[in-house]
């Protein structure tokens, strides 16, 4: 059996923890991390409860997993979510190593219910730079910390 | 006085802590928020210390500085960064409505260290899709979380 041998069941999962976040005050997001031996872990957006605006659904429920799991690593993972995920969540799972996303609503569904998702895939995209400047400024020592890290054999690396 | 009148300031202030972390056992990256208030909130590189992936320097800034703020929306709020933000670090940023980010290394130098932010960056452009396939598989009810939201009158936006 791997993770994702029913992604409608997960995908269900997902949605119902959604409508029960806005039933308790949150934002209409779920999302369900399958780990590579099978366990369950859930997320439900939590930005607005804890004054977090990166406790997206599917962000929530990769920190769990990865606490849950004893590893920042979660190789094999897969991730369903009841709403195509955000960039920050994309990132989220990049970093986290899972394996494949499933989604139930679309990146248009968020944005008629007001998000900014799809604006925010197009700062990604290049077209609305001006949402956020980046800006570089290098300063004496920049490349001290990363000298730091190649010298500390100690390191744990990620 | 606005939060970037020193932006020189701050980025020693986010490399003397990216260097501290290398020799707490943590990666090599610090960060700071500074609030439209001036308040200065520190964050420092936790992924391997914490089992947490999404936990960079710049995520753990931002979600300091809202929880001390006591609000997710960040507006007026500067982020000063040892090194360039990830795709992760910049979503984390838009959806905390940060005003403006100033890095001092940038993800060449990440990735002479051994860091993924060049390939998350490319999969961004759209140039490596096989490092995390996203299936969009719609299920009986994908709306209904946006319905709920939608007849929620007493939702909180974001």
């Amino acid at each position: 059996m791997t993770a994702d041998f029913d992604p409608g069941r997960y995908l269900d999962h997902a949605v119902r923890l959604a409508v029960q976040n806005v039933a308790d005050g949150g934002g209409p997001f779920g999302a369900v991390v399958v780990t590579a031996d099978g366990s369950v872990h859930e997320g439900s957006n939590r930005v607005t409860r804890d004054n977090d605006p990166t406790a997206h659904a599917e962000v929530v429920a990769i920190r769990r997993a990865a606490a849950a799991s004893g590893s920042f690593n979660l190789s094999g993972a897969v991730l369903y979510t009841s709403c195509e995920p955000c960039p920050l969540c994309l990132s989220a799972a990049l970093w986290g190593r899972i394996e494949r996303i499933y989604f139930a609503a679309d990146r248009h569904g968020a944005a008629r219910a007001g998000f900014d998702d799809a604006v925010f895939y197009e700062y990604f995209s290049g077209t609305r730079p001006e949402l956020l400047p980046v800006l570089h400024s290098e300063v004496d020592g920049s490349e001290a910390p990363f000298d730091a890290w190649r010298h500390n054999h100690a390191r744990t690396e990620y």
